[in-house]
């Protein structure tokens, strides 16, 4: 308790920020940072449509539904309707199936699926009430608004972004998996707001889910189970905010208790360190900072993927049997994430590792989740191209700082005796090279576009597009994710 | 992928460890073990029936049976049967609900509250089969033995302990709470063995569940929520379990993994430190190091409590009255954790109070449940006698080390001028005052006495103590469980 009775020593976090989310409306934020977490929910549905036809997808949705029944929210994708806890199990698992999803950089943090798949659950759960027939007191009467959707959707990103950045790296290298760790407290402040939690509910809600993280990073070497962790952060939220408003107190300071908080415990950083995660609330955006994805895949692989289609521009009749070497100079950071030789083991490999992106974009010259389907990370033309891929380790690069550990020097040699040589330092999608709004709608439309008619995947980015205003209806958001079966 | 490619110079760790648990039987375990850990389940159940009495078990319960519908476990202590992942938050919450529960000193471990909720899930899953009617081909046919469910639950404390001997002690400096984080793989393993997973799949369950823990230690200071750690934790473990048997992979070395496994996540202990969980299985046992507690208060308050019963036998008739004072010294680390001047918040503040417990203890002169009931903790008598407890640092305990941080001497003066002096090093229940197994029989009949009907007390104690032999019935345990609605 000696912890405890110092806290008055330490500047409050977790209870102004709870106070925060459970009052800040849509209209307080900036417009900048309600298109941007619009196109965030754009997003993660297409990415999340996409994951449910995954095999772990359909695993995580089979356990979600034999959990219990009770139709209270969507599995995407599906004609399954399941209890509003079991929901965000398969659907965050869907969101983060495919390293595709978005990307805090600073933050260290994915954020839609954790925070989309808790908001839209307790959404539906408002509009058809529990599957047993009663309605709590404590659950809001009426449907859920446009207005309060993007409210809880809101401050679920912000919430995530600035633990995130605080946090963030330190888990990364301790082994702990950011996103879904960090990931918990968003979705609790979503899955709270559309409770219409008060502030010291929304605080149990963080203060619960807070205390539900714990995913390893060593999922990272093909084990399914890294999907799940989305997953299980979103349905940790849900939990949380739940149990928050049955009565169940939570830690009312586990962002920054000096003492087994979860700054403390995940980066054993100095009483303070969290100060910033409650600051310049509603002025500052962290928001703002989340990223696009242009490709499925380990994000180190990205660099060369820009130098491969930047010699595609020069030279559009390049076929893979005309390419003698491609080699990619990389730094040792990059070089140990990716740069391994190749071996067919799991789909997660083939994303993780550069010899067989390049060589599968060399190949079919696009790069989108065709390229990582199941039955092509073992084909032996690629695993041909791939062993011509010759990654390297280059001081020069090391020299320049890890923040420049993504840049690659890549040279592509003809057997014509042809030589391409491309230098790229920030891949698209990050930094000063964001993937604009129109490129995350037609990555949005080519994977909802797998899973709905046509005429939903437009109707779905109408209403998300509009997501805050009278013309977004949130009912059809979540029947046009419920896919009739056999559909 | 570097930590990856340099596995191969760390000792196997995780796939021993599962491979001993998919194989091992209750008969290959030493009659010391199979009797200790019949002990452990019959503690277990005590403390669970009486947890589904207080406030927290019951929003744990009612939580667990909204998130669906299915009638695969019971929910000890009620008539509800629940689907088989929440039975467990709801039975683990209930173990862990009073500070009353097994304690692994070594591995910082409390260890029925994971374990013996999700083995009893699993076997009743397997006797009714799964609610939709449809037994899936990886659920083993036919009810479990006794002889199962014994090596079922044996796993669950052996893995556990050992894990926890490596990681606890870190684990608790650095923030994170041992017992369910560490306590996702023991309930892994139990369900696990229960689902007949083979030494592959096992693997996958321990290497899923290792993934799921995260609870944060900041919760000690009177929220509710970490009650429902152990619940959350043997959740996980079934999760782990049932994901495992459908097909989803973990982590293959979730244990040693030399980046962002288990032990170097939550410890950042230098690879190798992992080596000593797989060594000699099946010829040690820490399961031998569990534990009973006597008094259901925070630890560091029990060599005080035995210094006043002590004081109590010399002195059978002293009355609160007639206590003028009670001084305490105690080391700084005793102090800082149970030392600080008692306020009534919470009854788990009473608790974890040295003022309060001594009080209270002079007052009823017995020490159970009782005397931290709701209604006495601000009992005005009760605040002036914890007012005359006075608790002191002594420098002269501290020099004696770390080890023996539990000893106080206590000095009790009567208005009469009498005194009363005793030195306490080790309390009833540790090291080498275990508590005997009548003692823990009479504990157990205790606690669920407050739930089940005396003959009912009795059938379980027998059930339970034959576990592992054909005079235990799996189904009479489980159906003494359940308790009709108003009994």
């Amino acid at each position: 308790m000696a912890a405890e009775r110092d806290a008055a020593t330490v500047t409050a976090v977790t209870e102004p920020l709870a106070a925060w989310c459970a009052k800040v409306t849509a209209a307080d934020a900036p417009e900048a940072v309600r298109a941007k977490v619009a196109l965030l929910v754009l997003d993660g549905l297409g990415c999340g449509l996409f994951g449910s036809t995954l095999p772990w997808g359909r695993i995580a949705a089979d356990f979600a539904a034999s959990t219990g029944t009770g139709a209270e929210a969507t599995v995407w994708g599906t004609d399954r309707t399941v209890p509003v806890t079991a929901a965000p199990l398969a659907n965050g698992t869907f969101v983060h199936s495919f390293e595709f999803d978005d990307l805090h950089p600073k933050g260290v943090l994915h954020g839609a699926g954790q925070v989309v798949p808790a908001a839209l659950a307790v959404a539906e759960l408002r509009a058809r009430g529990p599957a047993d027939g009663v309605r709590p007191d404590w659950l809001p009467a009426g449907a859920v608004t446009s207005e309060e959707l993007l409210a809880a959707i809101t401050v679920g990103f912000e919430v995530g972004a600035r633990i995130g950045v605080v946090t963030g790296a330190t888990q990364l290298s301790r082994g702990f998996h950011p996103s879904p760790n960090t990931g918990t407290m968003s979705a609790a402040a979503a899955a709270g707001r559309l409770l219409g939690l008060d502030a010291d509910r929304m605080r149990d809600a963080i203060g619960i889910a807070g205390s539900f993280g714990g995913s390893l990073m060593a999922a990272q070497y093909g084990a399914m189970v890294k999907r799940v962790h989305a997953g299980r952060a979103s349905q940790a939220g849900v939990t949380g905010a739940l149990l928050a408003a049955r009565g169940l107190t939570g830690i009312p300071d586990v962002v920054e208790s000096p003492y087994g908080g979860f700054v403390h415990a995940y980066t054993g950083l100095p009483p303070g360190s969290a100060d910033s995660v409650a600051a310049d609330l509603g002025e500052h955006w962290e928001t703002l900072g989340f990223t696009f994805k242009a490709y499925p895949c380990c994000g180190s692989n990205h660099t060369s993927i820009d130098a491969y289609l930047s010699v595609l521009d020069e030279e559009p009749t390049l076929t893979p049997d005309r390419v003698e070497a491609i080699d990619v100079a990389c730094s040792t950071l990059t070089y140990d994430h990716v740069g391994w030789p190749y071996e067919p083991t799991s789909v997660t490999a083939a994303q993780m590792n550069l010899q067989y992106t390049v060589a599968a974009l060399a190949t079919d010259k696009v790069m989108t989740v065709d390229q990582f389907a199941a039955g092509r990370i073992a084909d032996p033309d690629l695993l041909r191209l791939a062993s011509r891929v010759h990654v390297t380790p280059d001081p020069a690069i090391d020299a320049l700082g890890r923040e420049h550990r993504h840049l690659v020097r890549v040279e592509v040699r003809t057997t014509d005796g042809r030589r391409f040589r491309r230098e790229v330092a920030e891949a698209k999608g990050r930094g000063d090279r964001p993937l604009s709004p129109d490129d995350v709608r037609v990555k949005y439309r080519d994977l909802a576009g797998r899973v709905l008619a046509p005429d939903t995947v437009t109707a779905l980015e109408d209403d998300v597009s509009a997501l805050g205003t009278e013309k977004s209806d949130v009912a059809a958001i979540t029947a046009a994710l419920s896919v009739p079966h056999g559909a």
